[in-house]
């Protein structure tokens, strides 16, 4: 028992500081209690109650349903709801009356055979990603309402108020639930889609510096390795992305974003921001066990330091052009230095194998005939040119880790693109309305 | 019209090629169908439905929500569904006697008091993944019978009679699922899952040997590609991954695995597919451009055939190992190519500098102050040995791709301990039963 309430408690604890970090979430638990209140006077007020046949409990479903954290979620839910209980509705007496002709005898087995295949048609496109995403809850409320309309017809003679009532009740939860998203604290999927992208930009660069850091060795205090990670939640973000990319393009108008908002690029920016996670995962595998020589790795770290913060640079300068969604004109020349960043570390790896007379003095070398790659020790005057065969694999280590840096800068360069496309089509929809 | 019904055609086209790839789709729907001219029976058979006092649209609606796919979703499902109505009910009625002691006058408002303190309180776990997972529907449901018995207990004054026949529809409704979800043509998730993994990592296998192929240069024909991106679905199936394991756990003894077989190890083993997965992406970044010439990319290219193809093999190996859930003696073996073909690719790192002199004959060198590794020209016999610096940048790219290969070598070990884990806890817990 001891154990147990413990379990619990730690449980409490989690959710309190849960929603202490974000109470917006708590604000939504209550605006749903809200509603329920709002909702459940038409049990108390007698003359609401009669007007809808004792029916209200419709109205109470619709909106414990559709009353979702985002603006986007609950539109997207009660436009469903609403077209598909409109149609199945219409359906359903449609299909009442064309049985109810072949008498009462056939009735039954027309409406048994109806519901057979408009269930199993409606639930097929449930499987299709697109139709799922979207339509998922219409395809389930027209299904029901079809059944209740066209089955409880032949029991009920009053199919018309059945369907009527069904109708107003609907309304009145979707408009209830509407109005409490909207006009009480509303999270706009838009918003938190676009906060989302920010901070996997921010994160990446994080990530990015501090792997590097670590490579080099400077700056790896234990407390940076949450950031360090931060690109894990970057990877994972696709479905979260996805589904407030659908929810974001429900939403009407608000805060700087208009209706016609491209939110379908942020689905092509978060693929980028990904791949260019892909690779800072392969770097963090890499950057593992460090068998460079201190001498090699100082040389490089400048180089590679200087790339790694350009491109995180050039991050965190995307974070400002997603937030105004202004092109920046900084963008251009932190563009710039990264791309020179990467033509000198190429140039450093093309010197590589001359290091050996590179920063210390010139000594004179005997001519070998295995000539690999030399690299001076430290202080020493004279090393001995031929067995020093270990310092390439030490090199591999280097050449990989540049050659992963570049490839980032490559990703990231078309996360630039992204946003630049973002930005451009977020302006020019702007002006079109 | 003409373009949107050729739109339409477009759809049904699609929906129809998706039909025949998984026919067990469409058993589902027809599932559905069925399910529901058996709960609508109650409509027609005048004994039950007077028996659940016209209530019959609960049983409907369990049957529509709870039918899903897979009979571990199902059963969770329904088993929240059932839970959650039982406590729901039990509180409800016990919140309306406490409301119903306060006298007429403050009924209502303890009522909605309770409706907007329980409403809330259940709502805000939703926001937790681990709930979210197994309970999201449970407290739904919860909140929605709580409302339903509480508050409309105040003017219908059966209020037993209202809780029982929920009660018992809910029970119909659920045991119909149950019954067409299990009886019928199963889906298991357990098996979805199993082939989903197995699945995964045959493509990995693909991408990565279509990859080093595309780099060697041969077998480079465009009828690939479809395999060379399979490793993309496999970064993608994280959702796919954790709804399966999720309802896998609710699902009894079935087929190969038993009550306790370990779903959560899936998940990790997904996780390593899936680190694999970055890894091979970044391999293809970096593969695009080739700049390494043709003397030594074939040189070379036998050594990383050789261990993208161990690696290859080994995941292929491992989806043996899954599908009999038993270890197999081989994998050791091909574990052990594996590393061979590592340190043979290592000493041919070694051995770069030394190029110069490797395959073909040796030739008298001139003693030169700045040593860039040399390479050869196919068929030359005197090169000059100082200005070819290129070459070193050519290489870079060879580096890389060994050292890409050589880590996917080594988060494919760790696949091959994910999947010993997983096997041994099969087996251990199949003694157990």
């Amino acid at each position: 028992v001891m154990g147990l309430s413990l379990k619990y408690w730690g449980l409490i604890q989690k959710g309190w500081r849960y929603g202490v970090r974000e109470p917006q979430k708590i604000i939504h638990c209550f605006k749903v209690g809200m509603a329920l209140c709002l909702v459940s006077l038409f049990y108390y007020l007698r003359p609401l109650y009669e007007g809808v046949g004792g029916n209200a409990m419709w109205a109470v479903l619709t909106v414990i349903v559709a009353l979702e954290y985002t603006v986007g979620a609950t539109i997207c839910k009660c436009l469903n709801r609403a077209v598909a209980t409109l149609m199945a509705g219409g359906l359903g007496i449609g299909v009442h009356w064309v049985a109810s002709q072949f008498g009462e005898m056939y009735e039954p087995l027309i409406l048994q055979g109806s519901v057979f295949v408009l269930a199993a048609a409606a639930t097929f496109p449930r499987f299709l990603p697109s139709v799922k995403a979207h339509f998922d809850h219409g395809a389930l409320i027209f299904i029901f309402t079809f059944v209740l309309v066209s089955v409880s017809g032949y029991r009920e003679r009053e199919l018309f108020t059945l369907a009527h009532h069904r109708l107003s009740t609907v309304a009145i939860g979707i408009s209830i639930c509407v109005v409490t998203s909207i006009f009480f604290c509303p999270v706009w999927a838009g918003n938190e889609l676009h906060n989302l992208v920010q901070d996997n930009m921010e994160k990446l660069a994080d990530s990015l510096d501090g792997y590097v850091a670590e490579y080099i060795g400077y700056d790896a205090n234990e407390a940076s390795n949450n950031t360090l990670v931060g690109y894990r939640s970057v990877i994972d973000s696709m479905a979260a992305e996805e589904s407030l990319v659908n929810c974001a393009r429900w939403e009407p108008a608000h805060g700087g974003f208009n209706f016609r908002h491209p939110w379908k690029e942020y689905l092509e920016l978060g693929a980028s921001l990904r791949s260019c996670g892909y690779c800072i995962d392969a770097l963090s595998g890499i950057v593992g066990d460090t068998k460079a020589p201190d001498f090699l790795k100082e040389r490089f770290s400048t180089f590679c330091v200087k790339l790694s913060s350009n491109s995180s640079a050039v991050l965190r300068e995307l974070v400002v052009v997603i937030r105004t969604l202004v092109k920046s004109p900084k963008i251009d020349l932190r563009l710039d230095e990264m791309c020179n960043a990467v033509e000198e570390i190429q140039t450093a790896l093309k010197a590589l194998p001359n290091q050996k007379n590179g920063s210390n003095e010139t000594k004179p070398q005997e001519s070998s005939d295995a000539c690999p790659i030399v690299i001076p020790f430290d202080g020493k005057g004279e090393t001995d040119v031929c067995p020093v065969v270990i310092p390439f694999v030490a090199i591999v280590q280097l050449v990989t880790l540049s050659s992963l840096l570049i490839e980032i800068a490559a990703r990231t360069e078309k996360i630039v693109k992204s946003v630049n496309r973002l930005a451009e089509k977020a302006t020019s929809s702007e002006l079109k309305v």
